[in-house]
């Protein structure tokens, strides 16, 4: 399996820099008095599309030798990734090809549609996405950009936390959401490059503990029904993905649905930024003291700030 | 009236710009697409108490005489101004005495506690509101700070404007929300100053449009049982604010209850920050064409960011 180097980053960062967002960093007196520590929160919310996941996307997109990319790209992502494709393959004058389930949520069909992706409607099952994919695969020549388990998506998420180190210096750890691994994987190779002495900390829904679970037992264990709020965190590890986070990851913990909600709601009300569930599970895990943060200095990728207003758990 | 100009502003920045935040500006590629011109947001949600009324209080404090400070501030503002003033005296290291109506929210009253203010209650009447802070007056020697209708008031809440032009150059109109005019009028005063051909104009809702009224009307009308769901716009025009405002400030809109929320909801979806009903309230007249924006560079500034998250119109 061909992973990733800290190089492969850099060429990224390269690559995508005048496409992205150098997204801004927040802190806020009250949550440090609260937790008694020092936490900074990469704004990934304020990245384009409002999510890491057009780093990735972006990355991919612009690595793609010219012949391949004008037969454009697909994805069966209808989350973040999807509306992050579409917009990367804008940028480079090409089609996105996005398949989505029927019953997808009006919301999301009208974020990908708007960042002009051809959406193919398909069946909710997973027989049927990966068909309808691969019938446009066929049918068109484009190239498929897995939402995580790709090498350059891998590279594009991995360009955040080394703005973060660049712009505030070492930390003494780092906290990151896992769901399938993208941003993880990433975040882990440019954190132990940069910055060897910095622990890499994923948090997890406990109601989608793939992770966790086969991080404990390095042994890749799927999801089955995952049910959390963080819904950017539903899907499991990709195996490329689960590969970088054995070597480079320091711990995964998990955290309650209850306590998501609080982080999430403490971010909203003290730094006035609106993040989706999924970028709060890292503050979840501190104040439910899943992770000793007592007096370091500690990095947050906040993932994201897309979500559905008229359906807040709050 | 000894009403401030420019050179009065100047000295406020001078004597704050170390204690409150230069805070950031937004854009949305999205908002502007949809009203067809270019838009800049001046986050004051991002100062400090989450309001621009820290930067009136915090010059109204710092600029007391050493003698007078020592005896303490007090005001009955239950607002985003008692929470400025608590803060201010903190950092001045002298009392800060906040009078309530018993019946105040429970998380105003924790607000303004958890700055530091002592808290007197009082009953929900502006009698004993102004006989309670009259006996706070003649107890300690306390120097009233009111919330708006203050020379060094209006000059702190004009060093928001003079920021934004000063990071991002002129613009041709700026829109501020009114209320008692302490934002308006220290706006229009510097506005004038260093741009003296952008227009300056002001949103109100019509459910509490005494600002409107009357400045068509060129008479100070108080509002009478104002009702609005931004609520830092309650509060009726001050007279040294009427002065400022009727001198300079070339028109007032009113704005529906339906597009405050609107274009709430439009800020935390498209900007992914969190602002309150009254900060919204400037993109409400653009959204309900109360305003010609038409190709224009236009300057809003949003007031702040403190709301219940518990009770949103969404």
């Amino acid at each position: 399996m061909n992973l990733p180097q800290y190089g492969d980053i850099e060429k990224a960062h390269r690559r995508i820099e005048n496409l992205i967002h150098r997204t801004p960093v927040f802190t806020s007196s009250g949550i440090n008095t609260l937790v008694g520590s020092e936490l900074y929160f990469k704004g990934e919310n304020f990245q384009k599309v409002g999510a890491f996941k057009f780093r990735g996307a972006c990355n991919a997109v612009f690595s793609l030798p010219e012949e391949d990319v004008q037969k454009g790209v697909v994805t069966h992502s209808s989350g973040n990734h999807g509306a992050a494709l579409a917009l990367a393959a804008r940028l480079r004058g090409v089609a996105a090809h996005v398949v989505m389930p029927e019953n997808a949520p009006e919301i999301k069909k009208t974020a990908v549609a708007g960042y002009g992706a051809k959406i193919t409607f398909c069946e909710p099952t997973l027989d049927a996405r990966e068909s309808t994919l691969a019938g446009i695969v066929e049918q068109t020549g484009a190239t498929e950009i897995h939402p995580y388990n790709n090498f350059s998506v891998i590279c594009g998420q991995g360009t955040a936390v080394k703005e973060f180190i660049e712009d505030y210096g070492e930390f003494d750890l780092i906290i990151a959401p896992v769901g399938g691994g993208g941003l993880l994987s990433g975040t882990a190779i440019s954190v132990k490059h940069l910055s060897p002495n910095c622990k890499v900390i994923a948090a997890e829904p406990e109601g989608a503990d793939d992770g966790y679970r086969s991080f404990k037992s390095k042994t890749l264990i799927p999801s089955v029904n995952p049910e959390t709020i963080a819904d950017g965190l539903l899907t499991s590890l990709g195996e490329r993905n689960f590969a970088i986070i054995l070597d480079k990851v320091d711990d995964i913990v998990t955290v309650s649905e209850e306590k998501i909600v609080e982080a999430m709601r403490l971010i909203w009300e003290r730094m006035k930024i609106v993040v989706e569930p999924s970028a709060a599970v890292s503050l979840a895990a501190i104040l439910e003291n899943k992770v000793d943060i007592g007096g370091k200095k500690v990095g947050i990728i906040l993932s994201g700030g897309n979500l559905d207003l008229g359906r807040l758990p709050f």
